[in-house]
């Protein structure tokens, strides 16, 4: 099984995925944790680019999506597709949906062109997406308690206000994947609702 | 006027470069030099990753195509098309012709995604392009003398004869735009064969 994981800054992601993490290795599943932007060391490395603040050069619409989907191949390629092939579960922090609530519904890149990545050069989706949903005031303050912010958080809230949107888009149009958590809960609660969804002993 | 400069490994391509250069110079033309994968302080660390030989992680075929355009992307926004735009000559050093012969004639990639990814990410092709062709053993030991070889120099001879197959190609499809040079002649002579097609006093 692949799942993963959406939601804007500081909703709970990381918690909900170590519980799961947990509680996946306590039923002797075979279980791998991974995250995107990154995965393996290259695409770690397209993770750095992603994320470094840099004053001098703006980085351009297109290239951070491309730089997206070059994470996003090697991740697949060299973690996602052979876990899965091996029969073991994959849990992963953001994938293909993150593109289209932080690019193209966040930036307004061309959703003509994310459709074209996403047919061509992703093989597989998640089986089941977990969407941690809260206002976005709430995970900022959250967020800014962690330390210093990297380029995506730096974003201002009428951003992410977009992005909860893109995620809200997705979630209307494939209700079947993507299932809406209430990250306004506390982490044992927002873990019992994603459990809900998942059949395992 | 947007010229580029193609070819497989030790063809000359720096030298004709660095000797048209300074011909603009000398009659007075605003002119950029500058080359792919590159050509920005970001697009030149996407490079650093392309050439970059890992022995642990294989690049996919899918990722290093992503990432020679995320590169692409970024180098037209903040290089090429501002320069034409200002009334400039650019010179680049290899350019999408490039992708086209190393991944998909080379490697055997989808000619498909090549075609897609150019039609949605690359806003504007060269005026001219320079094929220095030369045949691949003469390249070859020209790039060994010039030391420890990169990522893709290091591919087997089989490998050129493909790229350059591939650049044959282009040739034949777009004789308007792509002019042979042969890169056998002196250096002085491979000058003279590009001035020829260029209209400059």
């Amino acid at each position: 099984m692949f799942i993963s994981f959406e939601g804007t800054e500081g909703v709970g992601k990381s918690t909900l995925i170590r519980k799961l993490y947990d509680h996946f290795l306590a039923h002797g599943q075979d279980v791998v944790l991974t995250r995107e932007p990154g995965g393996t060391p290259l695409a770690e490395q397209i993770r750095a680019l992603l994320l470094s603040v840099n004053h001098d050069e703006q980085m351009s619409h297109d290239t951070e999506l491309l730089l997206m989907y070059a994470a996003r191949a090697q991740h697949l390629q060299q973690v996602i597709l052979p876990a899965l092939a091996s029969g073991k579960t994959v849990l992963c922090d953001r994938f293909a949906d993150a593109s289209f609530a932080y690019q193209c519904a966040g930036r307004g890149l061309s959703r003509e062109k994310l459709q074209l990545l996403n047919d061509n050069f992703v093989s597989k989706m998640p089986d089941i997406t977990f969407w941690l949903d809260a206002p976005i005031e709430t995970g900022m303050s959250r967020a800014r308690e962690r330390g210093a912010l990297d380029r995506f958080e730096q974003e201002k809230v009428t951003f992410f206000e977009k992005v909860r949107a893109g995620y809200q888009e997705i979630f209307e149009k494939q209700p079947e994947r993507m299932k809406r958590l209430d990250a306004t809960q506390t982490p044992d609660q927002v873990f019992a609702q994603a459990l809900s969804y998942i059949d395992i002993e």
